[in-house]
């Protein structure tokens, strides 16, 4: 049950080091905190082996990469391996530049990885890396709708059993893959899209569910992603007419903040296949 | 019109590469999403010239500036003078060190620049170093009011005209001018001061407006001047007692998301001298 | 009094230079303007020195550190020891990795410090370092209550004699102490962990506090921690039952924009030691 992985949450304060953007750094770090995890933000790569060996799970989120902290992000990705914290992965703007696409090929080398989560796109040009498949990817539509949700949960969960990890794919159906299951989430809203972040802020919140539920790692990436959706849905409820997406940024981390794992459960709109 | 501006940015969604501080840098993710835009933020000088080439404008803002960022808006912006997009500088605090100075200078020699916002303090340092001239900018007062705005807009067109730019000067009184035109802008209200990022969040909206508008770019930074005063206005009549500037800064965001066309041009205040 | 050191801020308005983590430094912003006072945010190590020299205050935080970041903490601090700025440091998780520890015995050895605001742990770990003594620290309890209140002001005062400082340590209940007297505050709410950045919000308006009341900074630091405890008791009446930590958030720096002396000298509970 999706409660049941935010009750973890709450009751385990997941520690998440989180190696992360400076553009939406701070929302991140207090979306953590609303679901009842610890944030804890260090790139410096001379400390990040040390700092992440205290902690409990961590985020790697490529936006506003530079030298400094794509170094950082390899470092802390390869110790975290070793002593095997959960590991989520953004490749944040992966298609927009080969330098982006070179530091993410280096850490899908180097690193354990638990989660990967980007649209479909990302997802893609990221997995493509990785087996060459120009071809077959191209078969595949790049936003999940009804008529091509089988297909494109099957290639997801392909996906998922090549690059051994769970595959998080946002869009307006977002879907949560590993080798043996895809659940289908239904939540949220279109307007979410227009604050800086969310993104951002689903991958810390994915990291502290997922650190927080060893067991059943994949469901609680599928109850991080309701999670999100749901709060997306209660933060628009309360917004006024005059109030725009800075208010609606903040409604949003309030809503994961007042979320108890009944109103999860209950709002959560799901299927798996 | 400046409604027509706006609604060109809403139509069309310039895609905005900002080289920004990390102070404001949320804030001006969402006010370019505020406005129709959307933003992209990128900082790593082997990624620039790629990423800038696959957007429709670009900002180049002086804050918390280091070697490496640097080094980001010289290339960023000689790449962006070559596709011939449009580029908004913000010199911040360029007055505050000679290191300042010489990242500014080297921008002026090198970019073609399409617009450059600051105080008038800030485009008289700006431009006194184009021209030497301290004993003509020295007559000038630095503060635009009743009494001279004849006199200061003369002398904004002429730097405009010297300087083969927009030239946005912001105070009580804001004024856009180019070789031909100065717009004067009575919009705003004194407690934008206190809150941070305001005049950051005004570079990147004028960025999304003279992109979205390349018939007209006097006007629309103009429109986007006048819209984020009018936004000033809007936030604060919603603000309770309790309320101070960190409601007051997503009151303005949340002003511009839900800004109209006709509320533009019927709340702006305006004249061309 | 601390309505009046309040006052003081408003009236004299002083220009804090912060070099502070990207996580949290937009809210160190918005929460000096809205003591009073004006912020300069810069940390390129080649122009520091130059703008601190044009500022009243220092803040030097250690979050997020990095080798750029630490040698301008360092290049600032050694200049506004020479003209004699007030130099608040935060220690920020001092404890996690070695690299810290260095960067902050290089502070402690070259820069004169008005100001060492951290948790208790922080600040044992950092004096610790000064005068060996785990010994001695290891018998001071790391959570100051009522039952081992005397012991822990008295060995705080002992440590700020020591480091001929002013030692702010916070947890449940506040201590500021320097050689001769040690304020006991009691204000704020344990909701206010839940948002990132109240701490380094805190050191902002102690700087703020301590650069505008040279004669008493001992009880401006006293002021500033109560004026933020009370925004945090203010700020919580406010929210709504859908509303969490990011609310809360702005919530505070409002109350403390909307604060005025009388306000806090009624709302400070506190007493002296």
């Amino acid at each position: 049950m999706f409660g049941t992985c935010l009750k973890n949450v709450r009751d385990r304060a997941p520690l998440i080091h989180c190696i992360t953007n400076y553009v939406t750094v701070n929302d991140v770090a207090n979306m953590i905190l609303a679901s009842g995890g610890s944030p804890i933000m260090a790139d410096e790569p001379q400390e990040v082996a040390q700092v992440t060996s205290v902690c409990d799970g961590l985020v790697l989120n490529m936006g506003t990469i530079n030298d400094r902290r794509s170094e950082s992000l390899h470092t802390a990705g390869v110790k975290a391996s070793q002593v095997k914290h959960p590991i989520v992965v953004d490749p944040v703007g992966i298609g927009i530049s080969d330098y982006r696409r070179a530091v993410a090929d280096r850490l899908l080398a180097d690193v354990d990885l638990t989660v990967i989560k980007g649209n479909i796109s990302e997802i893609k040009a990221l997995s493509s890396g990785v087996h060459t498949g120009h071809g077959v990817d191209a078969s595949v539509e790049d936003k999940a709708d009804d008529h091509n949700l089988d297909e494109v949960c099957a290639w997801l969960k392909q996906k998922a059993a090549d690059m051994h990890c769970i595959l998080v794919a946002t869009g307006a159906i977002d879907l949560i893959a590993d080798e043996n299951v895809c659940y289908v989430i239904r939540n949220g809203r279109s307007e979410m899209s227009r604050i800086t972040g969310t993104g951002c802020q689903l991958t810390g919140l994915i990291a502290a569910f997922v650190t927080a539920n060893h067991d059943c790692r994949t469901e609680a990436a599928a109850a991080a992603v309701a999670a999100m959706g749901l709060a997306g849905e209660i933060g628009y409820a309360h917004l006024a007419p005059y109030e725009g997406n800075a208010t609606y940024r903040n409604r949003m981390i309030d809503a994961v903040y007042t979320m108890d794992p009944e109103t999860l459960d209950q709002g959560a709109e799901y299927e798996v296949r």
